[in-house]
């Protein structure tokens, strides 16, 4: 660390990287492949573009291209809000006592209000390049259909977005973002789907739940005509487009020559942890470096932690390819008083290999310290981060404590992925002292594993 | 324009402005006193220094020093936001097809979602320097009100803030991110102080104003040991904290050599206008340089197009300074039905002087325009901008298609003063077609110009 480092590290739109990084081609262990849920056959090119297009599809197979060059229309679009800053969160490490060195990489300064715009304008772009006319996808707290509708409205196409019926009634505000950048916005379970039908005869009342929704759009997608399926996260094509934000992370750090020890990200379905841990897994395959990667879970939807490794459903009309992952079952159901996103069953095939082979380590914290945290650092670094981003904020803050008691000034960097200002419901519960903490039993659990598919 | 200019102009945090400039140092027509509303003395520092923490006095009255330095913990602060990009809206001109450059100075990317925190963070710093304990405010839509909460919380001050009622009900996430920085909250009027109990039995069931709330929070900044008011807006102490917004937009400027033609802002009180005009005013005053500088207000009210140059007071309750401005009326309130902000009945004396010398031309414009213009800037620039920014984006674009019509490749510079992302409701209305434009009759204007008080 020899310059004097900024408090917020921009680097140059000249320095935005022209290429992701597909992690795949240096995995000694690649993930499974996705199989077809009929079958049990691989699914191959030909079946995944009925779902997705063609470029997409291409990706979403590709294990062997080091790197993928980034359009120029979408590095174009990139260049409005990227490359995002790297900050350094001197208040924070000050209000901690702690020698602990802490940065995080910010992926909120834009109206999606995190990172998911950066595979939801690259998965536009294919769509208009292959002459679609729209695409379809589901939404649970709302960021990454808001992605979509910007992305869309960008590129003038039509978005479709199913968004889980609880949010779409609790969070009128992120539906009515959408709505302004043009999207069509329906509740699910709908009537408008075979598989919105189903549930909705099976559960009358549901507040429907993200594997539904799935359900739902991709239905929609395979029956009009013109249109694809797009997805936010778990799926190795938007972990390939994420890549972008370790990437600058990379170029960050050595700039200022920083040297991080832990890199810390939240988990859900994996799109920013796979992204920004990407580049530095990369390093530690090619044996070049050795850093600590720690994905942060929630107590109440505990995949890697508590989940199994094995092919499952990723959506819950189970129309949606199989694949191997940790995963607590397509039919496990967070409670409802979890506050923050991270609701997914399952997690990115990549990164469950990652921790199958021990080069990742992950860790479930529970709602109430990650509000403690979030405050904290709210009230410190200035910025209201949104409950997901907060899992990583927390982990960070564990690690910088333990830094004071060892005296360590260990390097932390973890991933600011957005920002909270259409989650203040979740911080009303907080402030209220209303926030209680929910952890499955293991009874729950197994009761979700037996649904497990068995593979043909 | 010889050099390449990025999309993001990003000045590095050592260019940061050292000092605010102080434009009364520079004009030949000072703006006319602050009066004391039971005599009709000059208000001198005596007296401020009863409301408002000394240093603060101290910078309303001083009309002679060009540069007022800014303390080394408020530019530490402003290295967490600042500086703020400086953006070519390539996409917008493409889509107006515009032969004019059109840039806009991004404010919004801190949590108080706009260009207020900038004077919140000054002035509860010299409020800390003093010893002080907490501060009282108000607030209309939230965005003062927040970046109050937010100083308060870094420099561990209590703030104690009088919400508007209507909004305090309408914008409950508003409230929430304030209390989540650990402020007080209190709907106005209430019953916690005389000002308030005099209102409430007058006009039962009452959704407040923002002249009532300021009545509320300067009476009991009066009443509570070791405790001032702050103000967001209108106030020269305010306008000389924002000239950082302006400083660094002439900064920006000159590094890539653009000459600008024509600077527009949106006016409520003046703050951000008032900021980012200042040293392009300056240059005019000191003969360097000639710009159109326009102030954008709401057809709906319409203080500089359609108000008296005369003294008035600023708060319903009589008890703050009479100041000399543009105004409606203290009685006046805008419609409900005008759903951005911008709802104040004066305007700064700074930003009045300057119009009545004809060095700032003014327009007023309605709020279907103003939503039409701010959704075609989502879209196409992505940032989903604030109703109040979203005026001087209208007038923008007003002005490029001018220069499509002429053929003229004019530079245009607006404020962008932030984001909509607690304004969803607004949109709401638009979205559904619900939005309508409101302009007060001369009848209307007549009457709240009769209370105009008599200078004794």
């Amino acid at each position: 660390m020899s310059k004097e480092i900024p408090i917020k590290i921009y680097l140059d739109e000249s320095s935005l990287p022209k290429a992701w990084y597909n992690l795949r081609a240096d995995m000694k262990n690649k993930p499974a492949p996705l199989l077809d849920p009929k079958t049990g056959k691989v699914a191959d090119f030909e079946m995944l573009r009925q779902v997705f297009c063609d470029e997409l599809a291409r990706q979403e197979i590709n294990e062997t291209d080091r790197f993928i060059e980034i359009p120029q229309e979408v590095r174009d679009f990139y260049r409005m809000y990227r490359p995002s800053p790297l900050v350094h969160a001197v208040f924070l490490e000050k209000a901690l006592g702690t020698p602990a060195k802490i940065f995080y990489k910010f992926e909120g300064n834009n109206t999606s209000g995190s990172h998911k715009l950066n595979s939801a304008i690259a998965q536009i772009y294919y769509a208009k390049k292959q002459g679609l006319k729209g695409v379809t996808t589901e939404t649970g707290a709302g960021q990454w259909g808001s992605a979509v509708a910007m992305a869309c409205a960008f590129f003038h196409l039509d978005a479709h977005v199913y968004m889980v019926k609880c949010s779409y009634e609790q969070k009128p505000f992120r539906r009515e973002v959408m709505r302004t950048y043009g999207a069509e916005v329906t509740p699910s379970p709908s009537q408008t789907t075979e598989a919105g039908r189903r549930i909705l005869a099976e559960h009358p009342g549901t507040g429907g739940s993200l594997g539904c929704a799935i359900s739902e759009a991709v239905e929609t997608a395979l029956k009009t005509p013109d249109t694809r399926y797009v997805l936010g996260s778990v799926l190795s094509q938007v972990l390939l487009h994420q890549t972008i934000i370790g990437l600058e992370t990379q170029a960050a750090l050595e700039k200022y020559e920083i040297k991080p020890d832990i890199i810390i990200g939240c988990a859900g379905g994996g799109s920013n942890l796979g992204g920004l841990i990407a580049p530095f897994a990369g390093e530690m395959l090619q044996g070049k470096a050795d850093y600590r990667l720690i994905a942060v879970e929630p107590a109440s939807c505990p995949s890697l932690t508590r989940g199994k490794f094995a092919y499952d459903y990723c959506d819950t009309g189970k129309i949606c390819p199989l694949q191997k992952m940790y995963t607590l079952g397509a039919g496990f159901i967070p409670s409802p008083n979890h506050s923050g996103g991270l609701r997914y069953h399952g997690m990115s095939s990549i990164l469950s290999q990652l921790y199958h082979d021990k080069l990742m380590e992950a860790v479930a914290v529970g709602q109430k310290e990650v509000f403690d945290a979030a405050v904290l650092f709210a009230r410190t670094e200035g910025t209201l981060p949104a409950p997901e981003s907060s899992h990583a904020i927390c982990q960070a803050i564990r690690e910088a404590l333990r830094c004071k008691e060892t005296g360590e000034a260990k390097t932390i960097v973890f991933g600011l992925t957005g920002t909270g200002y259409f989650d203040m419901a979740a911080y009303h519960k907080y402030n209220d002292g209303e926030m209680t903490d929910f952890v499955p039993t293991d009874a729950d659990l197994e009761k979700s594993f037996a649904d497990l598919p068995v593979i043909p």
